[in-house]
């Protein structure tokens, strides 16, 4: 009895990210309760309501304990997925190591040795990609929900995403699970090689500040888990407490049968939204006050292994 | 280099919680530079702008890697803060387990058997403590950011907490590290005797839905690397999965040497204004774009060991 307490939640354990609803709440299918769950609604989905990743976008981290699989957003980075490409093809990341977790924000990878770094072929410095112009960034799918951090806040093509119409800018914004490119103070200095992955409250101020470039649509609790590293920032201080990453491969390079096949709920689709508003005003005998407002970073995506 | 990117937020190393600000941006001390950080203000921060835990509301939770410090908050849930008491002198936790963790969502804690439940002597029921009168719920701080699950948000005596001045109600929120109780669907069949504490992106729908009871002050990190569990909501599916509570005790029963020394900044001070306010608007060499805004759950409560 003492497990139904979170029970609403539930359905979340199929949606591994955070997301965006459109400005009206959907109206759910026919075969759907008044208040459907997030359960309810994905079951309920249309095949065509969900897209497969793009093997040329995905990328495998293989752990010990499993694989990660990120997927990159190169209408929103298009240089960094690149060099990140470029790295991984080179096999860049092979043998490197998990050398940050620092608990409540993020959980980081790459060379550890800064002293005598590995070298790489691909570029070493990529140009700054805060922001891209809203013109080119393709389809935006509104949230009504108000954000304190920027003017618009939705949804581009299954990642959250901010937008500033003033400034005709948008932007990936920083949610659980979304991945970003580590860099120096000058803002062009980031390159692909150093990644982190957020694992805590969204560090939102980050937005903006530094280039977003994917997000984990898999094998978040293999990364979440690291143990906090003791060092300045949570970075490990002994070469013990590293965990080794095995290898990273682009999906498209992989035999059909060593890939993984995920696809994401299209979030402009009208089960995208009946999913953001189960989330916004919950139904269900637990639920005795409905929010009625959903967090860009706390509305789910839902990704499920395709049949 | 590739360690400077998230620097900033290396403050938030000492901060275990999020929190809120005074509505105007506080003036920070003379020694201060212009856009200190949070390591600054903590640095120049008086001593009579921290107040220590007090032993009757503190709660030591010993796992086997170590001590975890829950902070009750008897202003917001007096019935289940004193039954809370009365199972820890019972001792009813010892033995017991982590029974649950959800991945961004939840760690949970109590007895793994629905069957034959241990008994206890503390009450079975306490009706529910989703929000209390403002009136009588002591000082309160209000963040000027906006937020969008409640019409105001700020800081109650170093707690996370929001208000509906329409309603006369205040509740504590769901931001990372806040302990709730779990109930059944009936809302005051909670007791205490399971709680769970948020480990996730702030699942602030929860809000007025669970009596939130306090906060962990230490220990985060042993509770948020917990190994996600497999089973329906993160709960573990083996029992050996599952990590032992080796004891549970109120620091007022402890004597003095085996007591923890900790103090939490005054959430009424000018330093905790002037804390939230570089996480807000940023300063320093990596910073290019201000965020203007901290979320209720983004703000850190600084929490240090006493000298």
């Amino acid at each position: 009895m003492r497990h139904t307490p979170l029970f609403l939640r539930s359905a979340l354990g199929l949606a591994l990210l955070a997301g965006v609803a459109h400005a009206a709440p959907a109206k759910p299918p026919k075969e759907l309760p008044p208040k459907p769950s997030v359960a309810d609604v994905i079951k309920a989905s249309k095949a065509d309501e969900w897209r497969p990743l793009d093997p040329e976008n995905t990328v495998y981290m293989e752990l010990p304990a499993g694989r990660v699989i990120i997927e990159l957003a190169p209408a929103f980075a298009p240089n960094t997925a690149a060099n990140i490409r470029a790295l991984v093809r080179e096999r860049y990341f092979d043998g490197l190591f998990i050398i940050r977790s620092q608990d409540g924000f993020v959980v980081q990878w790459g060379d550890p040795d800064e002293e005598n770094p590995r070298p790489f072929k691909a570029k070493k410095t990529v140009k700054a990609e805060f922001t891209v112009p809203i013109k080119g960034a393709g389809a935006f799918t509104r949230l009504p929900d108000r954000d304190g951090y920027a003017p618009q806040v939705g949804h581009a093509n299954g990642f959250p995403a901010a937008r500033d119409p003033a400034k005709g800018e948008t932007w990936l914004t920083h949610c659980y699970g979304m991945v970003g490119v580590a860099r120096d103070n000058d803002a062009d200095t980031g390159n692909g090689s150093q990644l982190y992955v957020v694992t805590g409250q969204a560090p939102r101020q980050l937005d903006r500040n530094i280039t977003v470039v994917g997000r984990v649509v898999s094998g978040m609790p293999l990364l979440s888990v690291m143990p906090r590293g003791t060092g300045a920032l949570g970075f490990y201080e002994k070469a013990e407490e590293r965990t080794p990453i095995t290898s990273v491969r682009m999906a498209a390079d992989l035999p059909e049968a060593q890939r993984s096949r995920f696809e994401v709920m299209r979030t402009d689709s009208a089960s995208f939204q009946a999913v953001v508003e189960a989330q916004r005003n919950r139904g269900g005998p637990w639920t005795k006050v409905a929010a009625g407002h959903v967090d860009l970073c706390n509305a789910p995506i839902p990704v499920r292994e395709q049949k």
